[in-house]
């Protein structure tokens, strides 16, 4: 028994899991990383996301201890779906195994934000999500418990459905990028499983896919975690999308073969001047897609935006833990003691970036003015 | 036990291991992958590269197919490494288990040459030291069978020193472009693992080191086979040179922020006008290194010039297997049906490249007239 099973089992959480060919969505219904299930005594359904692709399980979070591990182990990752999840986490800590006759409700909802911050403590939006949710619970003082979390279960909702549907404008906006009978490259996953449904630099290609468009996806595997392996080309092939995986160092080489007119990737931050920070590796994808002649572009919701730094200078880079190559794959593949240079993400330079697609239409070229003049 | 082990067992060779930590070579001392102990009834020692870097074990092979072996599962592998490997396999092939009074030795070659050109059957070293071989024998004719064994093993030291002193040479051409107090970038593994001793990148290393010059060598892991984390690291801190592992996707972070000075690769095949066949990645970090105003070279014998094919559009581009990048290190890391493209190798522009390092001298600028001044 995995810690992850032993941990459910404890928590009073449902699990299942559904055999691969079972699971395949058809492209009309799109892949939602979370559901929620339910009224107000529901539970939040989340993906396990640390078993993709081998294995498609749901973890059913019906209490805070189930839906904190989730968040904390990357069961569930990507800020939007973080963000999405810890709303509805304050509606389980209004629920079942809280000592509601004793106690008022609006402490409670302190205090379950307070431990749900600290499942993730560098997750912007889930700071931002749950800000909104005690600004909402602040206003809903003097009404009943039930009239609270009814509330604040349709607070989360819009939480929600605002995510989904910048989403889908930014596949709406950016879709036309998409080349017909042609091919696209992306690196990492910023796509459904990171957000509510749809994603953003995948909504592109959902919705081209949606539109009838034909054309191939190439995914860089992204090393050190895999994310294009396990989560993207899983997901793009959920949705019925022609998908090739390739080593991150082939990414030069299909463009060279002229296989790829279109880079489209997501962004952790984007400075005032539109400098990206994004998954280590995008960089390089960047400049190689410019030395090719392949239009390099960025989706990304507004939130992304941080116009308090002048440019990527600013931006702190994070190592991750050299194990992560040495050891990576269940396996020592490098000598234990050998040094490694691991950041977590690079910037790449606006000049770099032919575009970028917001969910209030595209930027570019990119410039520090045409930023200003479409999110302020 | 595993399958080698069972081999080996029923084979008489003998197998020792060391702890890692009694292994590393003083700097002075270099290493080499095989050696040949005792005189014609002696055996071939073989590092099993497979094992690096875990394991550090020698394969002692006193027979044929214990060799045989070796080759064919990539314990010796180099395109040098497995020539001179092959040379010594004849003599072993005129040793103990062979029964000598019922026969001449002469066909006895012939049978050993044919079985051992079996074990790689596209390596181009293979079938040109076991042809040396041939030549060798057929000048021995008439002599006695210990004379024949003698002069045998007498060729094959040459093959192995003349290996080695093109190595060295090749060092000695190329060690000036080693930044001292810089960085060097290499991919894959172009060392003494792949040769007799010193190998052919990164004999510019450890001329260089040997010279008192300062340097950190950065080393692409090289997916999908992890060449550059398991044998080019390994190998590299073996000497006590400063070595930090990088995955392929942050050559472009390290070049950008000045670490490194140099970028030098081996070669499988170089075309008469300059373009360069070697391992798949090699292209990218060429453009990068362009992109980033950072010297491109290659280090690799005339034995590697092919000036028969005008360009390396004439260099066919073989396809690996999926599950090195689905399933590479034991476990399935992508969707089990998800299409993979996985070339092999790409081949690099002469234009990118700086400077080509032979065993004769530097080619540069490189243009099919320079190469052809040099080697013809």
């Amino acid at each position: 028994m995995t810690a992850a099973l032993v941990h459910a089992a404890l928590s009073d959480a449902r699990i299942y899991t559904a055999p691969m060919n079972a699971t395949r969505t058809p492209a009309a219904e799109p892949l939602r990383p979370l559901r929620w299930i339910g009224g107000t005594d529901g539970c939040l359904e989340l993906i396990d996301q640390t078993l993709l692709p081998g294995e498609l399980r749901w973890i059913a979070c019906r209490d805070l201890p189930t839906l904190f591990d989730a968040i904390r182990r990357l069961a569930v990752r990507g800020a939007p779906a973080i963000g999405v999840s810890a709303a509805y986490g304050v509606v389980l800590g209004l629920g079942r195994g809280w000592e509601k006759p004793t106690r008022d409700w609006p402490p409670r909802v302190a205090e379950v934000c307070d431990y749900l911050a600290g499942s993730r403590p560098t997750a912007v939006n889930l700071f931002w999500a749950l800000d909104r949710m005690r600004r909402r619970a602040d206003a809903l003082r003097g009404h009943s418990l039930d009239e609270a979390r009814e509330a604040l279960l349709a607070e989360a909702h819009v939480i929600r459905d605002e995510d989904a549907a910048m989403c889908r404008a930014i596949g709406r906006f950016g879709m036309e990028l998409i080349p017909d009978g042609g091919g696209v490259l992306t690196h990492c996953n910023a796509g459904a499983l990171a957000t509510s449904e749809y994603g953003t630099a995948l909504a592109l290609m959902y919705a081209a896919h949606e539109a009838g468009r034909r054309f191939r996806a190439y995914v860089d595997e992204t090393r050190p975690l895999l994310q294009g392996a396990r989560l993207t080309a899983w997901e793009l092939m959920q949705a019925g999308i022609e998908t090739t995986l390739i080593c991150d160092s082939v990414a030069a080489q299909v463009m060279r073969e002229g296989r790829v007119q279109l880079v489209v990737t997501g962004a952790d931050r984007i400075a005032a001047n539109g400098d990206v920070a994004n998954k280590i590796g995008t960089y390089g994808v960047a400049v190689l897609a410019r030395a090719h002649g392949v239009p390099f572009c960025v989706a990304a919701p507004s939130s992304t935006f941080d116009l308090s730094i002048p440019d990527g200078s600013r931006i702190p880079i994070e190592q991750r833990d050299p194990d992560e190559i040495r050891a990576g794959f269940g396996r020592r593949t490098a000598p234990a003691d050998v040094a490694c240079y691991s950041p977590a993400f690079d910037v790449t330079p606006a000049e770099y970036i032919t575009a970028l697609i917001t969910e209030r239409g595209v930027i570019r070229p990119v410039t520090a003015e045409n930023i200003r003049r479409m999110l302020v």
